[in-house]
Order: structure tokens, then sequence, then C-alpha cells
């Protein structure tokens, strides 16, 4: 059985490790035609973060696609040769949700703010300040999306005493999670109740040309004055300016961003996340697109990749 | 039936809206020597945070003390007359877990610096920093106390993944949480054993002649380097030298405190919280003893202290 792993460089060794010679395993530049043209024909899996309709052809013996990312936008999932399964290896969504409640717990307590004003001596908040915050408990939380993040999100969400009802591009294959209501994201109407109805929002679906834009001025309009938002999908579900002027103007509470409408090119290079001036907000958490990236997800992605392949050849 | 609310302002006209005109209610100041000599001998029972020897004497019908805080350690049980509870009204203990899971996963994902740095369009950590951080899932726990506060942050660690372990001044008293070992938090060994092992520490213990200073120098040296604290109790359970040393040192990876050595004497004024410059630390969160300070929080405060007088009054 053949394995190409497609621009993750570094990784091919590590999946030798750990499977032994039973495989033949290939790291592949995505731009090098030559070694594609060498490599992908008689592959039968393929681990990758994208797949464009080029590479089709060359798929001769494709069964399996295996990406390593939380995210599928670059995976053109119409330009995949017939019968070609598509699975993510996970392992990211665990550090994913934990980021996404606390951020809410953050925002709900003006965390920012109450630590740099203790740091000069001013007790913002609590007894000695004079101002409440808020909490997370009895709250409600919407999700737009419902795959392995969103589910482990409700979960963390649940012991918090939050009552939880997501939307999903494909509620035909949602996971039953007990007391979280689920619903078709692709309808206007339940996006548009669900953004109303919510204290926070947090958003974990897929980037594609349903969501992309799906959280406009209008619907940003719609929230509650006091709901907050976490975003740790694609920073293009919501429009750039439309969220960055609800947050300047307090139209809602606040955000957590850790997804961006400008990355950088390559590790270490500065780079503004965005045009407009999220960093001058103190309603904004912004993080570097790490929610994910921990140590232990990494390695949980690896094992992830490894037992996939294993139950596939198993059934093979 | 008499209640006295003892030194708390506005808060009688509130118990007599929620309890009506089947109790006398009483607010006293407690510096007011002729309002307690008036009101404090046939009071069955006292709304108060603290209670001192002096007050014993004139408490000859008393036989219910609700405390509305989470700390007891102004209450002086051994001066209080035979017979009489001693019951904390709850409501923040909700909160207050969120705080302590949320600063965990902030503390592990050096959020204060991952913010600041993007904010200056520096991406210091996740795939275009290249450094990763840390996450909760698959970690362990340890709790100084296992009171209100210690089971709600006990239910919300175990939905991250977390394995939990407490030690409480009260073994006899702790409820059964199904997957958290609970020892005796008096014996020396048993803290030490415990902070030796966990990957985070939550402190929500009682202040007493036990915990001042359990957290001192030796104790922090057992502590791994990679262990984080968070103080929801009271700051003096950790030495105030030690705990900024260990933490300028980085021979712990960082702390979130949200109580502290030194306390403004009013609301507005402005007051570091300690003699130590915890405010040039980095791996630090400083917030204003505000874990439990919620609108809701304060709702459900009252709500217990009526809860308790009404089943009080109905077993009376």
């Amino acid at each position: 059985m053949k394995i190409v792993v497609l621009s993750i460089p570094n990784w091919s060794h590590r999946l030798v490790e750990r499977l032994g010679s039973a495989y033949s395993i290939a790291d592949v530049d995505a731009k090098d035609q030559i070694a594609l043209a060498r490599e992908l024909p008689d592959a039968d899996i393929l681990v990758s973060g994208s797949f464009s309709a080029a590479l089709a052809p060359l798929c001769r013996s494709l069964r399996l696609l295996i990406s390593p990312w939380a995210g599928t936008e670059n995976i053109d999932r119409s330009a995949l040769p017939a019968g070609v399964a598509v699975v993510s290896s996970g392992g990211t969504e665990e550090p994913i949700a934990e980021y996404a409640i606390a951020m809410l717990v953050a925002l709900r307590r003006r965390l920012r703010e109450a630590d740099r004003a203790l740091r000069s001596g001013e007790w913002a908040f609590g007894f000695w300040g004079g101002a409440f915050v808020d909490e997370l408990f009895d709250s409600t939380l919407g999700l737009l999306g419902f795959g392995r993040i969103g589910r482990e999100v409700v979960k963390r969400a649940h012991a918090f005493g939050m009552r939880c009802s997501a939307l999903t591009l494909h509620p035909e294959r949602a996971v039953d999670v007990s007391g979280c209501a689920v619903g078709p994201l692709a309808e206007l109407d339940a996006v548009d109740s669900l953004v109303a109805d919510v204290d926070a929002l947090v958003i974990c679906c897929e980037l594609s040309d349903i969501t992309r834009g799906m959280i406009d001025a209008r619907r940003l309009a719609l929230m509650k004055a006091s709901a907050a938002i976490v975003n740790v999908a694609r920073a293009p579900i919501c429009v750039e300016r439309d969220l960055y002027e609800a947050l300047r103007q307090k139209r809602i509470a606040g955000a957590a961003l850790d997804v961006w409408y400008e990355y950088p090119k390559a590790a270490g290079e500065r780079m503004a996340p965005s045009a407009f001036p999220f960093h001058e907000l103190d309603n904004v958490i912004m993080t570097p697109h790490y929610s994910g990236w921990t140590r232990a997800a990494l390695a949980r992605r690896l094992e992830g990749i490894v037992r996939t392949i294993e139950s596939f050849a198993a059934s093979a």
C-alpha cells in the first residue's frame, strides 16, 4: 500500500517510524510536477490539506484522502475522483474547544481591562471596583458548525451550565449530542434566529460559498448587545469591516479572534492580521491562529493519521 | 422569627422584598454598639460575613449564621454560642470555577503574550510563530480545598479531560465526586505529594492556621516547572515573597491571582495589590478579587440566603 504525503515537510519520516515498512511512503512537494507525476498514480492514500482539480488526473489508484487540518476549504471535493473518501486526522478539537470556552469567560469578565487596570493599581471591577462582570453559567451558546470541534465545545459548555444549539452544513451527518439542538446552517432563517437568540456565538464551521460572509452587518445587528463571538474557523466567515465596526461601536460586547484576514507568508514575518485596526480595541482578544496548535494536539494528529491508515488497510 | 443583617449595606430591603412580612429584619452596622445591644439578643438568624468573640454574649437566641461570602476566615467558630449552625449562602461557586478553568487555559496558552504580540504584528506562537503552547486535556489538576467551589471546578475540569485530586480540611464532610480522589489537607505529606504531582494547582480552601503560608518556597520548589497556580481563595495561603520569586525566576510556569495581599480601604481607591512587583511579570494574570463578583452570582447569593432562611423556619 502506498501513501503520498503532500507538502507537509518532515512528516513522512514520522509516519515511517509509526507504520513500519509495510507501507511505501513518499514525501512530495505539491509544486514539484515531476515528483507528482512519478508518485501519485499508484498512491492509495494521500495525506494532504489540499486537493485541486490539477491533481485529479494523476490519481489513478487513490481511495483515501486524509487531511491533517481541521479546515477543509482547500479540498475541492468536486474534483476528487469518484469513491475517494475524505477523512480529517482530528487531534486539535480538544484545545480548540478549550480555547473557545476560556475566551468566552475572558470576554465576559473583561479580563484584558481588569488585568491591565490592576497592574496600575486600579481595581476596575469587583467589590472594590464597584462594577460587575458576567459569567457563562445559565447563558446560551450558539454554534455555527457542529463537527468534531463543535461537539467538544458543547461537551465543555454543558459542564459550564450553558444551553447549546448548533447549526451545521451537514445535519444529516450530525452526531446526536444530548441537550444540544441541531439545525441546518444552510437556511438563512435558522442562522438569523440563532444569532439573535444567543449570548455567545462560536464559529467552528467550514469556510464555503454558504458560510463566507455569513456574519455581516445585518446579522451582527440582530445579535444582543451583550453577546460575544469566538471565531476558531476561518476569518472570512465574518465580513471584515462589519465585524470591526460592530466591535468598535460596541454593538456586540466582544470577540476572540484566532483566525485572520491576512497571514504571514513565512514563519517569523511581521504582518498585521487585518486591514482594520482591531488591535486598538479593548473588547477583542487577538491570537495568532494557535487555538489548535499545542504540542499534544500535534502528537494526536499524527496518531489519528496512523489509526486511519491502519484501519483503512485492515478493511482493504 | 428575627433576622439581623450585619454590616451589609442595602441588603435588608432585598430580604424584606423576598421574604415578606413573616420575618422581622434589622440592618445593623457592626461598629454600632448600641444597635448591636438592641437588635442581637432576640435574633434567631444572623446574616454576616464575620463573627467575633465580642458578639457572643449578645447572641442569646441565635441558632443560625448565614455567611454571604465564600471565605469564612472572619468567622471565629470557637466564639460561636453552642448549637449555632454556620451556612454559606453559596451562589459564587459557578463563576469562580469558570474563572479557575479559563485562567488555566489562558496561562497554558500564554494568552497575554500572544495577544500583545499579535497587536504589534508579531505572530508569537502557533504555525507562523514556530512555537507551541499547551492544553489542559489529559493533564492533572490538584485542588487545595474541596468545598462548593472545588466541586464546581472539578465538574468543569472533568469535561476538559483533566484528572483531578483534592485535599480538604474537612475530609469527613467531603461530598463524593466521581473520579476525584480526596485526601486530608491538614497532612504535610499529602500536600507535598499533591503539589509535586500536578500540572495545575487551584487554591480554593479556607484561610486558617493550617493553610496560611502553606505554599512557600519549599513547596513551590517541589512543583513541576511547567505547573500553573490559580488562587481564588485568600492570598496569604501563598507566602508573598516566595510566590513572587518563583514566578519571576520561572520556577513555575505561571499564576492567575484573584486574591491579594493589599486591598483598597474603599471603592475607587488606587492601591498596588502586593508589596512585590507582580505587575512586571508576563506569566501572571492579575485580577481584582472579582472571580465571584458577577451580576448573576449576587442574585443567586440572595436566593441562597432566602432558601436557607425559609428551610430553617420550616424546620424550626
